[in-house]
């Protein structure tokens, strides 16, 4: 049984009080632009005139796939854990951007293939060694999807208890875009070869290869998009189906949440299909190179913050592009209004 | 006379070596999009294979505009003054993104009209009390134009001499769009309508005027794109052409240059027209909602970082969009190696 998530719709109460606060200060009505629209979305989440960022964390779930033994991948299948282990050590693009912005970082082992060493910035919540190839079958049972999406949303309670209010999601997993493609495929129903991309590379013949396979799993099964904790256990990661469950906890807790690229908005668009409310708590933050990504954003009828051409995952668009959503707050915090600054106003 | 400036063109030699770093990191080739090239820019500036961003500053230089007694802006012109009382103050929008990504903050009196008190920050290099209004005649004399290049170029060399290697230039001054309108539209060979925005917010009927006073302000004058000295002292204001002179001597210097909005890329834009080199150094940080801005970018065939639909000047789009550079040389110099991380590459 999957919990229920109980996320208030947005307060608009304050929001010409915020409005007019923006206002006031000293530069041309609307001239920072997005920016603006960050402050306004960041302070009625927080529901003050005076939001903050706090304990600001980057949380990257990682996980095996099955469906890798199909081919449909660039890298081999150990490169997950091997990344973890970076990640551990501090190397990869994520630590560099983490670092950047002073961002927590937590890695968190949904399941890794093989049995990965103690350390302390690795959370242990294995659900399985790797899912099953979803082409002999779902890949991984309805208990275990709820348990994931339980384990995900536990992570985000204890760290709101620590007083964290913002959180950005990223993932590692060989073979992950597969799981993404298929269920932006099905939910936003469109066709597999609309939702496909190269994810890390992945040459030509391979390319086509991942389209057939991906076609043949779409045909295996009979759900749609009226049921995304199906086609979550069916297509999904079980780093996909955490990110899923966080997402919810997240808005539950009112949190300020970043969303990622193209596998991290996979999982906010079942998170979306499964209460359409998490919504007013999202900031997209990057639009990825892979193909998909602009029109799931577009389905969710969001637009990104940056356009990089990224395609890494890992949360680094989350990162990178924090310390815009650190700029919204700030200004609205910090500039001087007309009235303080002794600045005339706009002649009428 | 204008000092000439010696631009080395950039030098490709390391090219090579800092593809294939970059192609070493655990990282998919190419997944860091518009970083890697960053990245590459910096370190070709630098010639290094490990560059760095040392003592990073921004400049704001303010100056009034005789133009704006013909009522081209929605604010009066006491603001360019009272402006730069609140960044001395702290309060201005470009105070809260320079503290935020400890970027030093000058502020240059190039030409502000009333007198301005002492302060430790504000740099005084004062070219005239405002300029002359340019439908009585040229708004500066060439002397006072040549002078400005030359004061803008030294403030460039002093903060050279002392470690600063990287740079964004800020403006303020009432009227200034209309400066920068007018040089595009001569030195872009593009109609006065296709180069004016609304500036700071001008209203409908402002707006209309402003278009006939500038395209009255053109048919005074026959100067083409072949003289953007001329451009500079008959349209200009000392703000701007100061920038430029700033713009010219960071190149000799081998900084690199963040470029702002419609205002700073006008004056970049003169300075690409006395010395087409200085384009190798120069980042362009954003797009500007001022509609103009875009056409300057396409005509120097150059993507900004972001978008994010800001209109402020002051250098805010350099402030905001600092993070994302700083970020290319994090990576660079920070990630570790597929070899020295033990992770497997792409399987061929």
């Amino acid at each position: 049984m999957i919990s229920n998530f109980n996320i208030e719709p947005l307060n608009h109460k304050l929001e010409d009080e915020i409005l007019l606060k923006i206002d006031s200060k000293t530069k041309p009505v609307g001239s920072l632009g997005k920016l603006e629209q960050l402050a306004t979305q960041i302070a009625l989440i927080q529901n003050t005139t005076h939001p903050k960022i706090e304990n600001p964390h980057i949380l990257v779930f990682a996980s095996d796939h099955g469906i890798v033994e199909e081919g449909v991948s660039a890298y081999p299948q150990e490169v997950t854990a091997q990344m973890v282990l970076n990640f551990l050590e501090g190397g990869a693009a994520i630590n560099v951007f983490a670092r950047q912005h002073s961002l927590k970082l937590k890695v968190i082992d949904a399941g890794v293939k093989p049995k990965l060493p103690f350390h302390p910035n690795l959370i242990e919540h294995k659900i399985g060694e790797g899912t099953r190839n979803f082409l002999n079958g779902p890949a991984m049972t309805e208990e275990q999807c709820a348990f994931a999406i339980q384990k995900g949303s536990e992570l985000i309670k204890e760290l709101s208890d620590d007083g964290c209010n913002t959180i950005g999601l990223g993932e590692m997993g060989i073979g992950n875009t597969s799981s993404a493609s298929l269920i932006m495929s099905v939910l936003c129903e469109l066709s597999v070869e609309e939702c496909v991309g190269r994810g890390a590379g992945i040459d030509d013949s391979g390319f086509k290869r991942k389209i057939e396979v991906l076609k043949k799993a779409k045909g295996l099964y009979s759900i749609d998009e009226s049921n995304p904790i199906g086609v979550l256990s069916t297509y999904g990661g079980f780093e996909i189906v955490m990110m899923t469950g966080a997402y919810l906890a997240a808005a539950e807790h009112k949190m300020v949440v970043l969303v990622d690229g193209f596998i991290a908005t996979s999982a906010f668009l079942v998170a979306y299909k499964m209460n359409p409310k998490v919504l007013g708590y999202a900031i997209f933050t990057h639009v990825s190179d892979e193909s998909g990504h602009g029109k799931m954003l577009d389905y969710l009828r969001s637009k990104p913050l940056i356009d990089l051409g990224m395609r890494l995952g890992e949360g680094t668009g989350c990162a990178v592009a924090f310390p815009l959503v650190k700029s919204a707050v700030l200004f609205l915090n910090e500039m001087s209004s007309f009235e303080s600054a002794n600045v005339s106003n706009k002649t009428e």
